[in-house]
Order: C-alpha cells, then sequence, then structure tokens
C-alpha cells in the first residue's frame, strides 16, 4: 500500500480546490464540455497510440503505483546468506524445502536452478533474460501514462483554440468577452493539472517501482550465482551489500 | 485488423466535432486556405525531408498501422516447443515438412537453417541481423510520422504569424480584428489536431507493432537456437516463457 | 538529382507565397531590416558556433542533399554475389580486374584488401573504422543545418523583442501599434519559415542520405568479409539480402 | 562546506529582491496563498512521484549539496603510490596497518581486499558493482531536484490559470484586471523563481559532486587493481595521473 | 586564433545594433537593472550549480574557444608514417630523439612509450583512458556554458514577470503601460541575444574542438599501436587515411 501516492494525489486537490474556493465563483471551473474535450481527446490518442489489452490495462497499471510493495533489501540479503549457509551445510538440494517458503515466483524459479545443479552462467543468462523482459513490460506501462501526460495538455491546448475562435468570431459583443475567455482556458487548465498531478507523477512513481523490482531481482540473481559457485556466506553478503547505501547497511548473519 | 486504431480516430473526431457544433458557427471551422498553409507546408517540409520512395510509402506505413496483426505469443511457444520435440524424436529433417506450414517467412528462414544443419552461433548471427534491418526500417516509418507530427504544428504556427502580420496591418477597422483572429489561429488549430490525433499517436503506435514484431522474432531466434543447440522442450519452454508477463503464461506443452 | 528537395522546395513556397498573395498586401512581408536580423544573426550564430572551414562548407552540404544518389541495394548484392562466384572459381587474384569496373572509391579498397589476401577481421576493422569516420563527418554536416534550424527561429524571436520594445516606447500614437506589431512578427514569421521549411528539413535529408550510404557501406563490408572467407554465392546473398526489406528482395544470381 | 552553494543562493536572492524593492511595491510580491499553489503543488506531485522515504531525503539530499567535499585527487594519487610502494617492498600484508589510517569506507574496503590477496579482476568486479549502486543511487537524488525543479514552473502556471480564469470571470470591473494578473501571475514567478535558482542549479551540483565521488573511486579501483597486479610506483602515478588534467599533474614520489 | 568566433561575436552584435538604432531610441535598450537582474542571477545559478573552481575556470574555457587551434591531419600523419619507417629501419629506440621534437604532450607520452617497448594493448589502454579523461573535462567545460545558455533566458523571462507584475500593479495609470511593459521585456531580450549569440554557438565551439582534439589523440593512439605491432608506412597511412575526408586526403609519403 502506497501512502506516499494516496496524500499526494488527495493533498493536491485540496490545495488546487482550496485555491479555487477561496478565489469566488468555483462553479465557474466545473464545465462538462470542456472536460469532455480534453479527457476524451486525451483518451481517443490513447487508443490509437497503444493496442487494446494495452489501453485497458491502464487502469491496473495506475493500481500498481497505489498497492504494489517496495521488497526489503536488508530481508533478501538475510535470505540468500541463509540459502548460502544451507548450500554450504547440506548441498544443493536441500534448498528444496525453501522453495515452498520463498513466495516469490522469481526468486522460486532461482532455487529450483540451483536444485537442478544448473551452473551460474546459464542461470544468469536465463534469470537477466526474464528481468529483461520485465523492464520491457514495465517501461511500457510508464509510456502509457507518459503519453497521456503529453496528450492531455494537448488536447487541453486544442479545446483553448476552440474557444478562442469561437469568441472572436463573436467578438462585437464585448461583454462576452470575458467569460468566453475564461471557458477557453479551462480546458488548458484540466489538460495541466491532470497531467502535473496525475499522469506524470504516477509515471514517475511506476518507474521507481520497475528500478526497485529490478533492483531486487538482480541482487537475487547475484546471490543465486554466487551460491551456484559455492561461495561462502560472508562474500555473498559482501556482494550483496553493494546495493545497498552505506548507511543503511545492516549486519547480516547466517541464521540457519 | 486494428480496432483500437480506428475507434480512437472515430472517436476523437465526434468529440472534437460535437465541441465545435455545440459552441455554434461549425462553418468557420473549415477554411479551406488555412488547410492549405498547414496541410501543404506540412507535406513539402516531408518531401523534403525523405526520399520520394519514402514519402509515397506513407500510406503504407498509416495502412500499416491498422491492418497489422500482433503474433500470439503463446501461439509461438507452442509451435517452438514441438519444434524442439519433433527435433530431438526424429531429428532436424523432419523440420522440413514444418517449413511449408509455417506461415512466417522469419520462421520459415529460421527452420530451414535447423534442417541445413547450421550451428546456434551462425543461425543467431543472420537472423539477428535481419531483425536489426527490420527495426531500421521500422524506425524510419516512425520517424516519418513523428516529422509530420512536428512539422503540422510548426506550419500551423506559420499560417497563423501570417494571418496576424495581414490582421495588424490593417488595424485601423477594428471591427475585423475579431474575425481576423480568428482565422489566422485556425492554422494552429488544424496542426495541433492533426499533430496529436492522427501523426503522434499514429507514429506511437507503429513504434508498438514494431516492438511485438520484433520479440515475436527474437523469440523465435531464442527458439530456434535453443533447438539447435539440441535442448529438450522443457528448457525451449522455460526460455521463451521469460519474454511473457507472469500473469499471463500458459501451460504449454509439446502436442506432437 | 534528388527530386523530392527540389519539388518540396518549389511547392512549399508557392503555398506559402500564394497565402500570403490571396490575403492582401504581400509588400508587407518584404521587409529587408527584418531579413538582416534574422538571417544575419543565424548566420554570425552559426559562425561561431562551428569553424570557418565548417561554415564554408554549408554550401557544399546543401549541394548534397540536392544531388546525392542512393545507391541501388540490389545492384550491389548482384556484384558481391559475382565478386563472390569469380572468388570461388577463379581465386582472389582474378578481382583485380573488378577494381577499375567498381566506380566507388570503398568497394574499390575492399577489392583491393581481396586480391591482398587480408583476412575477414582485418578487413572489418578497417573498413568499419572509414564508416566510423566518415558518419561522424556526416553527422556534423547535419548539425550545422540543426543549429542553423534552432538559431533561425532564435534570431527571430529576438528580431521581435527589439520590434516590439521599439513599438512600446512610443505607445503613445496608437495607430502606429498595428504596423508596429507586424513588422515585429516578420522577424519570427523568417525565422519559423527558414526553419521549418529548409534547415530542419535539409537536416533530415541529409540524415537519410547518410543512413543509406552507411547501409550501402555495411553491405559491402559484410559481403567482401564473407568472400574473404570464402562463403559460397548463396550465402553471400542471404546474408546481404537481410539489409533488404523482404517485399523488396529481387531473386539474385551470380551472372559471370 | 560548498561556499559556491551558498554564495549563488544568498547573492541570487539579493539579485531578485533589490529588483523587487527597486521597483516599488514589493508587498504585492508576497502573497501566501500564490505560494500555498506553487510549493504545495509541487511538493504534492513529488509526493506521488516520488517513495516517501525518498520524499522525506529530500532536506538530507540538499544538505548533501552544500557540505559535500570533493576529495583530493593528488592526495590519492600520493597514497596510491606508497601502497604500491610498501606492497613491493614488504608485500601485501603490510597494508594492513593502512586501513585503518584510511578514513574512506571505500579505499580500506579495497585494502582490505588487497591484504586478503584476491585478485584484480575479483577486486575490480566487486568495486565496480558498488560504484554502480552509488551511482544510481546519486542519480536518483538528483532525479527528484530535478523533478521539483519542472512541478514548480508547472504548477506555477496552473496557479497562474486558476487565478486568470478567476479574474476573466468578473471582467465586467475593469479597474480589477491589473492587480488580479498581477496576482496572476504571480504563481509563474514563485515557479520559475524556486526552479532556476534552486531546484535545477542544486540538482546540477548533486551531478558534479556525484561525478567528483565516482571518479575518485574509479582512481581507487585502478590503483588498487594495479598494486594487485604488482606493477611499480610509477606505473601506478602514471594510469591515475591519466585522470587528472594535464595542467594540474603535480610532480608525485613514493614517500613510504 | 579562431577568426571564426571574433567574426561572429563582432558581425553579431554590429546586426543587432543597427537594428536597435535604425529603429530610433536605442537608449531604452540599455538597461542596468535589467542587466542586473538576467546576468546576475545567471550567475548566480551557474555558481549553485558548479564548484568554485569550476566557475573561476569560466574565463579561460571561453579563452580557449578563441584561442584553440585545430590539429593539422595531415601533418599528423606524416608524422606517424615517418615514425613508422624510422622505427622499422632503426628500431623504436632510434624513436627517442623524435620525443624532444614532438611538442605535444600526448604525443611524446606515446611515443616515450614506443621507445619503452612495451606493446600495443597496454598503450592503447593507457592512452585511451587519457582520452577518456581529457573528454569528461572538456565535456564539463561545455556543460558550464549550455547551463549558461539555459539560465539567462530563464532569468531574463523571470525579470520580465517582476516587471509585469510591478506594471500592472499600478494600471490605473495606463500611460505608463507602454514604457513598463517596454522595460519588462528588456530582461527577456538580454536573456535570449545572449544566450544565442554568445553561450550557446562558444558551447557548440568548444565541442567542435573537443571533437577536432580527440580525433587527432585517436590517430596518435592509432598510429602509435600500429607502429609498436611493427607494421610498415603503408598500414600505418591506410589506417589513418580512414580518419581523413576521401575528398581531403593528400599522398603522403615516408620522409626519413
Amino acid at each position: 500500500m502506497d501512502v506516499a501516492t494516496i496524500i499526494g494525489v488527495v493533498l493536491g486537490f485540496i490545495v488546487i480546490t482550496s485555491a479555487i474556493v477561496t478565489g469566488g465563483g468555483w462553479h465557474i471551473f466545473i464545465h462538462l464540455p470542456s472536460m469532455a474535450i480534453t479527457v476524451g481527446g486525451m483518451l481517443c490518442a490513447t487508443l490509437i497510440h497503444f493496442s487494446l489489452p494495452q489501453f485497458m490495462g491502464i487502469f491496473s497499471i495506475i493500481k500498481k503505483t497505489i498497492v504494489a510493495k517496495i521488497p526489503s533489501q536488508s530481508e533478501l540479503i538475510q535470505k540468500m546468506v541463509n540459502y548460502s549457509a544451507i548450500n554450504r551445510r547440506d548441498g544443493a538440494l536441500a534448498l528444496e524445502q525453501e522453495i515452498r517458503n520463498a513466495n516469490d515466483l522469481f526468486l522460486g524459479k532461482g532455487l529450483q536452478m540451483l536444485v537442478d545443479g544448473q551452473d551460474a552462467t546459464d542461470i544468469r543468462e536465463l534469470m537477466s533474460l526474464e528481468i529483461q523482459n520485465l523492464q520491457d513490460r514495465h517501461s511500457r506501462g510508464k509510456k502509457i501514462l507518459e503519453f497521456m501526460g503529453s496528450a492531455a495538455p494537448a488536447f487541453g491546448m486544442i479545446g483553448t483554440l476552440i474557444g478562442l475562435i469561437q469568441m472572436l468570431r463573436s467578438l462585437d459583443s464585448p461583454e462576452s468577452i470575458g467569460s468566453g475567455m475564461a471557458v477557453a482556458l479551462l480546458t488548458t487548465f484540466y489538460g495541466a493539472l491532470t497531467a502535473n498531478l496525475i499522469f506524470l507523477p504516477l509515471a514517475g512513481k511506476l518507474g521507481i517501482y520497475s528500478k526497485a523490482e529490478t533492483t531486487a531481482m538482480e541482487m537475487i540473481v547475484e546471490g543465486i550465482c554466487s551460491i551456484a559457485r559455492g561461495e561462502n556466506p560472508t562474500v555473498v553478503r559482501e556482494k550483496l551489500q553493494a546495493f545497498v547505501s552505506a548507511s543503511r547497511r545492516e549486519e547480516v548473519k547466517a541464521t540457519v
């Protein structure tokens, strides 16, 4: 559960809403036809850009930015050090029962390859391929949100152009200029707000999660390969702690 | 047949058109000289940028974004697993009759190399060269659409500048300012609309197709090379499933 | 002779000119001091950015985008297949008389190395170095045009700022505001037009030519190296056809 | 203690403040609701983009740009040359007592590996992994500041749009147009000022520090590996001086 | 002495100045407070971004873009061919007296390594490290100028915002609007002019010099390594001429 995303969105809307309400005339900021141009145009462009299944996956992508869990690096190091100790004490086959406790498909797959006795080079090749392809899928999700973040202001501007042209056409009634301009600017406002408060930051968060997940997977690969080469728990720990900021390194010892 | 592209374009025009019609005075939005500047200028710049055959290929590129078919990854895995089983049971020569059923030139070429007994390194080298060159050709198509997507707003702005200068010249007749400005802004509107609703999303879709096709080809290369090294169907399946999102992996078994 | 460049420039100027003429008052668009700021400023910035010989080379660069010739890929494949056949039938020395017919310095150099009996690795190393350095020189030409394409609108804006400041200074004579603004906007118009109709598309065309030339050179390297390894004409053809789009591949056979 | 950062910030605020004060009416530039939109919106977007611990780390990142210390390259070369002399005279074990004096965790780790007798390849692999991961962590800090530097002007523009729409709504009271516009522009001013005077330059400084630290670490790796291969002090000095600008190279001799 | 830089700067100022003078009222373009905001703000941001020694080095960087000398490629080829001839005729030791004539530290270092009898791989490794680090230092100088080129327009805009807000505050005196706007726009003008006529082109020139120097150094490395492998003058010439545009290649023969 990512509390930062939720706090950010809620606080952001409070900040913007209070600015609108204290300025008076909040009802002018709610204008359905302007929303239709900005949001509708953006969704149509997104639909053209991506495939139907990818477009349908937007909600699960957004959900991921809220519920995803960044794996703990020190727990991971602890696990790999333990596996290494088991491997050296009892042999690779003794790791078989750890597969069930792994509750992580990727880690389980790595352990299975250890148990199967595959060598470090093969393990690294297969697992790196999987990381590579996960990164590809992640970066596509990020690209969808980024595209929405660039399409929203674009259609906001298109809406403002439509409004301006309609207003200028009837410039002979000067009293309507102000409200015409105000409505015309609304689409730009919607576009800028959704892009900068929703789509672009969410795309960023997706990148943060992708990076954290990928780092955890690289730590697993590094650890599994180290174990496959029969290296001792101290070396495994040293290698994995290189991934962790010096200030956050914790003393880790094999607990099995 | 890419239904997302068609829905997006049709819906997008409905959204924009209804915004124009409900605002009144839709006829002001249709102005042939303005269209001539924006579209004509953009086409001329595209013609200067690219070669004549590339320019002529725009329509086939656009057609590709509508009719192209994303290959099914699970079908592909199924095929490669079967080839692997046939190869281990009956030898590479038994794959010869599969070439006819392949209905994919690239896959057929790979199978032919298996039958010819070429080794994995040679197969990978030759097939990777082909993927590389396909990507080059794809990215050129994408670049044409992206250039059109950047040239359209540029010539829209040039048209608006021409309109503004002409209007400002005759500023002594204030009653014509509004309509002059409205007409001047039309080219910017045309440029922004065609770029953001047509060219840029279509360029994106082309990239999506290119990526999907390339991934399928990389899966074929990975599979063919794995078969060439005589690996068993389980290993082939493992390797290819690394390309597929964990949530969409299906159980695949050799069916031959 | 690149007909696309010429058609594009001529048509582009017709489109813009007719828009100006039909709008009335075409003479206001010709204003020498404004041209001096935009073009002069841009040329000065280009002179500061690049060295004197590079600056002097602008015309030969522009000429190249008009007269350069994209080499035919199928002719090239035909040639390499023939060389391969000659090499296998009569030995490398028999290629000596082909050097004179090569009418391409790079191809001639490759053939000479074949005749001299250098091995594939040396040939690839030396020829790749030459391709690399050609790309460097090409990309510098492209950068000059791209810089001019970014400097022209910048000096257009600087000119408009000068005009605006001068006009605002004398705002007490309102009848001159319109014409002052019109003149001020002219430099922006010149900058946008030259950048988007001339410099940026020409930079693009230079890139297209560079890519086509480089691909042809890579095909020559691939072919010469294949011949140096004594591979048969069929393999040479297969390797080179990977560079060609599947739909444009032609049946090629050794004709010697 | 980075005096440049402090001088820059203080001088920058003096320059801007004096421009505001000399222009008269400085109090109009202090407007809490406008600050709330710009700074609040930016912080919310940053909170959505990054994770809570990363967001909380902003202050320690900013602190780092002020107090970080760029390591002296000539001191480092002197140290490595001495280690090399000790290593050749007394053997690697004699370096053990230097570990305590190292006052740099990374250097200490390298010396420890020398003492442990690990070979150059292993040392380079492990230490490079650590550099790589440090760069990743550094670049994340830089990205936070860069994101704040792009979000601040965006929310400045959103605030200005809100102000403009509110002002245009009540255009019938022309006397309030000026002050309404002035207040609307304040958020854009806050956004542009904080981005260009604080966030973007600080992100740059972080990059400078990251580069300097990384270079020092690469010099340590290069030196330690050179010592591990038993190379003499002259070679070690030659290799490390390649990192230093020719004009700043100092004569270094082993002092032990 | 780079005459292009000087001509460009002088001509550029003449073009801009004459546009200002012919437009009348040149004195309005000289406004010290506006210069203070634009230049002062930019320098403060640069000071925050870079370290104090780097900031102090701006003048020597700018000087470098004026006095630097692009090395002659054909002279360099001539030298390397001669060294190669000497090496084959009299042995590497005979090159010792050439070191004194080298008047280029990098070339001298390469010759010294030849005399010392180091092999090609070691020479390439050490000299490539030096090129790499020189490029790093060059690109930092380029980044300082590029940052100044982006900060100048940003502080120009900040100055204009300050001016606009101050002017709008006192909108009730309409006669001062024009001059207020004119002064407000001055900072934008200063920022755009210094960025586009000075900082960005100088950054580009620095890149051109860096590229030319690096190419010369790569030619030296290529030549020295070729000589170290005992290759004959013809091969050395062939390899080095790959760096030179075909149209500018001159016939080179060993002159010793």
